[in-house]
């Protein structure tokens, strides 16, 4: 991923046992359990924090996920998740990932997701604010 | 466990990939997954379904887990969780559980857990009802 | 999924808490769970058996899962899961999954996978056998 | 817990939607997630890291889990996991645990773990080493 100004994160884990699986790898949901931890960090530090999302009942909703498998993690593997906000239309926006092995450079599994903010309790997709990719519905005066 | 007539609830399971470990055994977390299903199909069959729970808003929870872990499963493995209510006393149940390995007979957990039932949204321990063990506030007017 | 002769498969399960989370839906991961189960069926239906694999030591690997997000469903909800081969090509094959709500009809989410055969302790991509489709190295001599 | 000499470790975690369910509260399997993840950490401490394991193919193997559920925890919180090696014996070790949120200072759980020392490939318990409370098979001259 080039540097730009995007809003980006990177978020670390190193692989616990529940993370692997019997062909001594690391499971392919265990990918997306990291993935979720860093969307969730990049989206608290875009404004989607916890009690935003409680107040305004707007939530961030995965609608896709596209995962490619590259290279096999073990277990105690560090590894690096880097996060960046992708393509921004007028529903939907996507992340973009890496999951990193710094120890040898290895990229092992890129990912996509598409997200929606939905209106609860009514369940409707809303539009995304203007200014969404350079801070969700900041409001400064609470 | 002996046969008797308190209730008991029988499930089945074949160990996939997700529920083992680097190690090529069962993680321990995976069984208490498997045992909150079969608790789960007790507790139907005892009336609370999660209708009877959603109208009510009276809800079990789990307040402690003991488990041993004695034998290690392995992938591919099928399995037979088996559940009894045990014992109930003002306002706490016990279930008893084990899981099997029927191919060669191996118990390979043994677990107790003990639950409330617990009125939301008030958070309260309420008393369990009379006659509890036959039959959770089943009301057959509604 | 138009009704063919590509192996298939349906398995069934029933959305349990551990399925859900604090936005009262099933959680995005617990959908590729209930797809590995059906996925791991349809495989030991076309002769990928966990014994074979421990034999051959020519393990299906998952290189890609694109899933789409579409309804979002509920604890106790019963779902089934339906799996069909895809596309296969010289060293790739596909399967497509539906995950469906049969009480109302829904479509939660729609989902395709490829998956590789690797040839371990190597670690090398295999080419498919042929006739694949109709049975995976099935080998009645042994 | 007494402040003392024992071996002791305390890790961090903000609960994300996948540690939850919908009963909005974190699922009872998460607590034993975190505390696994503060559990493997201890035993990297005391000597027992991921390259001492695969060399020596001495595993420590979890043998009890006894979990005292006694406050929920909500998405979003900030946990810490506190452990401290408790009761050794000649071929068992305990390892006592309490899931605290700062904010309230609530205890959310309070769990002993019970651990031996298994030899593979043969699968025999082993007695503990001597000292092994201040250091297990630490040998500096590797």
């Amino acid at each position: 991923m080039p540097t730009d100004s995007r809003p980006s994160i990177v978020a670390h884990v190193q692989v616990m046992y529940f993370d692997t699986d019997a062909a001594a790898v690391v499971h392919n949901l265990a990918y997306l359990r990291f993935i979720e931890t860093a969307r969730t960090l990049l989206a608290i530090q875009m404004g989607m924090s916890f009690e935003h999302i409680a107040r305004t009942q707007i939530h961030p909703v995965l609608t896709r996920t596209d995962i490619r498998y590259r290279r096999p993690g073990r277990l105690g593997d560090e590894l690096e998740i880097r996060g960046r906000l992708g393509d921004v239309s007028a529903a939907r926006f996507h992340v973009d990932f890496e999951v990193v092995r710094p120890a040898d450079g290895a990229v092992l599994a890129t990912c996509q997701q598409e997200l929606a903010l939905i209106q609860l309790p009514e369940g409707k997709v809303i539009r995304l604010p203007a200014g969404f990719a350079n801070g969700f519905g900041v409001d400064s005066s609470r």
